[in-house]
C-alpha cells in the first residue's frame, strides 16, 4: 500500500505537500476546498471540509495523513476564535480519531512557532516552554495535546512539525505579500523596528521536511521545528523585495513595538537534519521567485495557483 | 440581574449546583438532558445538548455561567475519545464562544484532579504541573487552556474549580456505588491495596464551593481545588460503608497496582479557604447519608433523583 492523504490539500501548504509526494510516486487523496492541487486528478479529490464522513469517503486504508487542513491567522483567531477552533483544533480532533478508527495510519501534524509565543532564548528548541501569546497559538498547543493523547493511548503514529514563517510563490497574505505591495505602491514605510527577525523557509523546503516527518513519526510523537536554522531581519526581507520589485522608494520603518509582539524567532532544526532533510532554497533564490511570481500576478499573468 | 445559567443541570454536579444557587435566591436557567432538577420549573429549563443555539435562546444576559456539563468518566474517554472530546472540550468552547458573545458574564468551569496525574508531592498544589494520564484528564487540560485564552483575549473571567472525588445521594458510579452494591451481594473483595487514598467532598459542599467559586471569578483566571484537604484510604471507605450496610462479610483488596493509576490525591484547599468557604459535611455523616439513599435505592424506595 502506497497510498497516503493530505488534507488542506488546496491549500498554500497542502498544494506543496501533495506535490512533493505525487513526485515520489506516492499515491495521494487530497481533501480541501476548492480545485483540486496540479497532479492530483478529480478521482482522488474530495472538496468538502473535514469529517469523519468525508474521510471515510476517500481516505479509507492510508498509510499516512499529512494534516495541512487549517487556518495560520492570528489576526483571524483574534476576530472569530470559534472559527479557529473549528479550523484547527476541531478537524484535529477528526483526523485523529479516523486515525484511531483505522488502527493508527501515521499522522503528521502542522504545528506553528506560534506555539513558543515571546522567548528570549535562540536558537528555540523543541524542549522549549510552550507560552502561545494568540488564540492560534493556544489552538495549537491544543491540537498538539491531541496528538500525543493519540498516540499515548491509541497507537496513533505522529510527527509534529513546528513551522516557522513559510513563504514563496502562492503565498497571497503576510510579510512577502504585503510588502510587496506597498512597495510596489511606491510606499516604503513599514511597521516596528525592521530588526525584528524571523526564520524563513520557502514552502518547497517545508514541503519536503514535512513529507519527511511523515517517515519520522512515532508512538511517541517526534517534534521537527520547521525553519532553516537562520534569523533573518524584517528589513532585509523588505530590501530585497525592494531591490527586485525596482522603484527606488526609501524604506523606513516607523519604530513602533506591539506589546506581546515576539521580536526574533530562529529554530533549532536538529530535528529537522536529523531526517536528512536539507533545506535546498536560499534566501535570494526564494526571493527571486517570489518576486517573479508576484510581479506576474499583479500583471494580471499568474491566475491562481501556485506554479 | 440576577440570572444565571447552570449547564448539565440535570446531573449529579450540575444537580446540586442549581439547587445552591436557588436556595440562594438567584434566577436560575438550567441546560441539560433528561428532566429538570428540583427546584427548577419547565419554563426555566432546556432539556437540548450545549450549542450556540441553545444558549441562545435560553441564556441571553445571564450574570454567570456554571458550565456543569460534561462527561466525568475515564474510562469512556478510553473507550470514545471523540465522545469525551465532544462533551467536554467542544461544549466548553461553546459556552466559551456564548459568554464572549454576551460581552463577558462570568464563567465557572468543573476540572478535575485528573489533570494532575501522578505527582509524589502531597498535598496538590495548584501550581502543580499538569501530567494528565487518561484522554479524560488531557481533554480537561484542554478545557482549562480554552478557559484562559477566553479570559486573556476576550474578557471572559473565569474559575477553574478541579474536583477531586465527588461522593453523595444520587451518585449511580465510582467506588462507592460499585463497593456498595459488592458489599449487599456479600463480596468483600476489592482491587487494590486499599492504601490508596482519595480526597473525598461531599457533593453538597462541591456546590457551595463552585457557587463560591462564581464570585471569585477573575479576568486572569483563578483555579481552586474542590476536595477538604484530608487524604482517606480507599479501605477506610470501603469499611465504612461495610459497617454501616451490614452483613459482616470479610473485606479483603487483591493487592494489585495498576500501572499509572495515581496512589494518592489530597488537595491543598488554601483558594478554597480564600473564599470563606468551609466543608460542612463530614465524611462520617456524608457515608450515612450516601447509605440511607443507597438502602433506599435498591429496595426501590428511591426513583431517581438525588433528594
Amino acid at each position: 500500500m502506497n497510498r497516503v492523504l493530505v488534507t488542506g490539500a488546496a491549500g498554500f501548504i497542502g498544494q506543496a505537500v501533495a506535490s512533493c509526494l505525487i513526485s515520489r510516486g506516492r499515491d495521494v487523496v487530497g481533501i480541501g476546498r476548492g480545485l483540486p492541487p496540479a497532479g492530483l486528478d478529480l478521482a482522488a479529490w474530495n472538496g468538502e471540509g473535514v469529517t469523519l464522513e468525508t474521510l471515510r469517503d476517500c481516505a479509507e486504508g492510508v498509510e499516512e495523513i499529512y494534516h495541512c487542513a487549517g487556518s495560520g491567522s492570528v489576526a483571524m483567531s483574534l476576530q472569530c476564535p470559534d472559527k479557529d477552533f473549528a479550523c484547527n483544533v476541531v478537524t484535529t480532533q477528526v483526523v485523529l480519531e479516523f486515525a484511531r478508527q483505522q488502527g493508527g495510519p501515521k499522522v503528521v501534524l502542522l504545528s506553528s512557532a506560534g506555539v513558543y509565543g515571546t522567548l528570549d532564548e535562540m536558537p528555540i528548541r523543541i524542549d522549549s516552554p510552550l507560552k502561545p501569546i494568540s488564540p492560534y497559538g493556544v489552538n495549537k498547543v491544543i491540537c498538539e495535546l491531541l496528538i500525543r493523547q493519540y498516540a499515548q493511548h491509541f497507537s496513533v503514529p505522529a510527527t509534529i512539525v513546528r513551522l516557522f514563517s513559510v513563504y514563496g510563490e502562492g503565498l497571497r497574505k503576510q510579510l512577502l505579500w504585503d510588502a510587496g505591495h506597498r512597495l510596489l505602491r511606491g510606499d516604503g514605510t513599514f511597521f516596528g523596528t525592521g530588526t525584528e527577525t524571523r526564520d524563513w523557509i520557502h514552502v518547497d523546503d517545508a514541503a519536503r521536511l514535512i513529507v519527511a516527518a511523515g517517515a519520522a513519526a512515532r508512538a511517541d510523537v517526534s517534534v521537527i521545528n520547521g525553519g532553516t536554522g537562520r534569523a533573518v531581519a524584517i528589513r532585509t526581507i523588505v530590501e530585497g523585495l525592494a531591490a527586485r520589485l525596482g522603484g527606488g522608494c526609501d524604506i523606513r520603518f516607523d519604530g513602533q513595538v506591539r506589546a506581546g509582539d515576539p521580536q526574533h524567532y530562529e529554530a533549532d532544526i536538529a530535528q529537522a537534519l536529523a531526517t536528512g532533510w536539507r533545506a535546498e532554497v536560499g534566501l535570494e533564490e526564494g526571493l527571486d521567485r517570489y518576486v517573479d511570481w508576484l510581479k506576474r500576478t499583479v500583471t494580471g499573468r499568474e491566475t491562481g495557483d501556485r506554479k
